[in-house]
């Protein structure tokens, strides 16, 4: 079971380098508990998962979250799917590498068409306070509220 | 992906029958959506499983339910179970045949204990509509809400 150490910036621009691997990600959620505990359905290129994700320490801003996945095959996911109605993401995430780490960019679509985000995992909490983001990073928004993923399916974009 | 379709009855009195199978069930709810969608955790005998049921038809009262089950690993179990706190249950399950059918009979443990319930599942819903429960079943609950184990779990034994 992966331990999800990521840190997340906003993007201005974006544009992708040769590199880059496109997928498109359709992710809608079952469930968002209070204490932060999300249950969701993901489509990413043509692999169907059930994913339940748990923050180690509910309190905000925590880097770190425990994550557990499953397949789905399609009739599954088909069924299930109506439940997430009014949370729902869609996103093309374009993965490369730059300055060192793997970077996951996601620029988002429909209503939430003009946000970009980039993401950065790592394998330790020390190497995640060691990252120094490039220039081309934007504001730093890790852990917060507005810019996750639960949030901005089911709020919308933040205000400002 | 199983089609549930099931009958619940109440029982007033239970003594197991020598062939029937006894296994203890934990299992707590990660998610209980408003539409009945539920996102539980469960221990059952040695078996660790993340299960998501949703309704067919969201209306109360439809004895068919999706079910999609994942094995978990003890870890994963355990590191998820905290963010079940305040929505679970104990009980024993014993299961047999009887009257022609497979009947699962839940003697509830803990806060629950005196409540003992009867389930009996088939493959279509003309199985399900014929079937006849024998003289030791009490009252009919299928669909009904207080005796859904996600409503037990969280809100304990109906007042009556």
């Amino acid at each position: 079971m992966p331990l999800e150490i990521e840190r997340k910036f906003l993007l201005s621009a974006f544009e992708p380098p040769p590199t880059a691997v496109r997928r498109r990600i359709e992710q809608g959620y079952l469930a968002i508990k209070a204490d932060g505990t999300e249950v969701r359905l993901r489509r990413i290129g043509d692999g169907l998962v059930l994913g339940v994700k748990r923050g180690v320490s509910p309190s905000a801003g925590s880097p770190v979250r425990i994550e557990v996945e499953r397949a789905l095959e399609e009739r599954e996911f088909t069924e299930l799917w109506p439940a997430t109605e009014g949370a729902r993401v869609v996103k093309d995430r374009y993965t490369f590498e730059a300055s060192g780490v793997i970077v996951h960019v996601d620029v988002y679509r429909g209503e939430l068409a003009g946000l970009r985000t980039a993401e950065v995992e790592f394998d330790s909490e020390a190497a995640a306070e060691a990252f120094v983001a490039p220039d081309w990073f934007g504001a730093e928004v890790t852990g917060v509220k507005a810019y996750k993923n639960q949030t901005l399916a089911t709020a919308g974009l933040p205000e400002s």
